[in-house]
């Protein structure tokens, strides 16, 4: 059984060691694991944590603001960095799932590495967790927070890199957040892949196909708030599909749904969610999102498919 | 209500008066409409009429013995012809639903008016029903047998065109088929597109994607038989996702099931197939063909869908 309590004790003395006389820098992006990991360092180290929220375009609806409450809520100084524009250019032209990727992930430390070296700080906090590492080692996916697989040695570019949460399963992730006394609106929060919805909209990533698909995204967590599901969320496909508005044929977007049932995102079966539930998800998208004509929705298990489509 | 025992006398009737001494053609694809329509011009004016299965290399498994075996069953003479190649070749480098419709049309056309030629018919039978009229005219979809929107005047190239359908609903051409003793798998045959499997792929059409959705197409068939609805099919996308066989990341393939409720195809909804069966189909779907990770089942209606994608 896992005791948060000691894991927690254990981890502020690390925590404590490893930063030394060191500031240290979090990105956190409001999910469960980097705001977790942030938090454990707070209590560690106090000021010496600088957390920064950086807004890459491609969150949900209200997420910045969300984010930054939350954190000054609990007593974090935290910085929001404007990191849109740079996101979006270079995804341009990428459609590829690795590629995209790889180019979230490189934008992403240097948008941390620059705030770092503005801060003059060299150890950085990562909310990886059992399960990332367990699929970049397999090769199943490469998760952004891992950074061996990209050849990375951050001590060789001196920083110093803590990951709190490195040998915890998602479960445990949230016992931690609770015991932490975190509002339960970050400790029981579905997860979130760290290049958000940059991996829910296929082929390339525009402002207006992430805007699509973040508005389909609050639809379903509106509509399935109630069902207790692991995961649930809403894809931009990059296909298009015949449909009729205004009894005019349009050649439209394409929206999967995916809800999924799992414990540590390790395996998932699709959720066998109610059909009623499901028209109105797909009634509302196709009212509310002009450009949309079809919904789909995902019967697939893991394996053979991923959670996420990318 | 409908006579089909009446509509029949008049329709022989007025298909005797039209074809006069000519002699007659048709491009019979084992489909309700195109095969009622055929038998009704056989009984018409039996011998002058020249039955042709255009293989166009888009159809399902087995259909081109199938389609032959029953034409010859019920006494129609008739002649496969092989177009495989020249469909693909026509499809190349082409992926808009529309532009895909119109390449199918022209092939189309062009291999019957070859077929026509070369037996010195100038009178052509065609299955169009009233629902294919009225979408064309509404402009949500161009029917490849709707010739007045491709500007052609059949006439001022000298063929006649006998629409004996053109004025019923797919539920009294199945009247139709039965009064006329076609045999149950084609007057209860479940709708078919004329491009048949090239509007299931989404994207440009090659052999290989055929294939699959072909594969696919089957274990959905085999798996909805016993649900009695009005169309049950599969989508190959061309968008990809990540998946997992073998324990390893796989960048494959997305089907989409789709499975309707309808009367006469103007209207419809997604059916509420029970998951027990949804989910035999997606692990079916995955293990059989090897390059599919993700199955997706349709949950929109029309409208604001259209039942096929394209």
């Amino acid at each position: 059984m896992f005791d948060a309590e000691m894991f927690i004790e254990n981890s502020l003395e690390e925590i404590r060691k490893t930063v030394g006389e060191s500031r240290v820098i979090s990105a956190c992006s409001g999910g469960v694991d980097s705001t977790v990991a942030t938090y454990l360092v707070h209590k560690a180290v106090g000021e010496k944590l600088v957390a920064v929220f950086i807004d890459d375009g491609l969150r949900r609806e209200g997420e910045p603001e969300f984010v930054m409450r939350v954190l000054k809520s609990i007593g974090v100084k935290a910085r929001l960095i404007d990191a849109k524009e740079g996101f979006f250019a270079v995804f341009k032209g990428k459609t590829d799932a690795e590629e995209k990727r790889k180019a979230f992930r490189e934008q992403f430390y240097s948008t941390l590495g620059r705030a770092a070296e503005e801060e003059k700080i060299t150890c950085i906090v990562q909310g990886t967790i059992k399960a990332d590492v367990i699929e970049t080692v397999k090769g199943i996916k490469s998760q952004h927070n891992v950074l061996s697989q990209i050849g990375i040695n951050p001590e060789k570019y001196g920083y110093k890199i803590l990951e709190p949460l490195r040998e915890l399963f998602k479960p445990d992730v949230r016992k931690v957040g609770r015991q932490l006394g975190l509002p339960p609106e970050i400790s029981e929060r579905m997860p979130f892949p760290g290049p958000a919805l940059s991996l829910r909209v296929l082929g390339e990533v525009t402002p207006e196909k992430i805007a699509i698909v973040r508005k389909a995204t609050q639809i379903v967590e509106e509509e399935t708030r109630q069902l207790g599901t692991f995961q649930n969320f809403a894809v931009l496909h990059n296909d298009r599909a015949t449909g009729i508005k205004d009894d005019k044929r349009l050649y439209g977007n394409i929206i999967t749904v995916r809800i999924v049932e799992s414990e540590a995102a390790v395996t998932a079966k699709a959720a066998q969610v109610p059909y009623e539930t499901l028209m109105k998800i797909a009634a509302r998208i196709t009212q509310e999102i002009p450009t949309v004509v079809r919904c789909l929705y995902d019967i697939t298990d893991k394996p053979p498919s991923t959670i996420e489509f990318e």
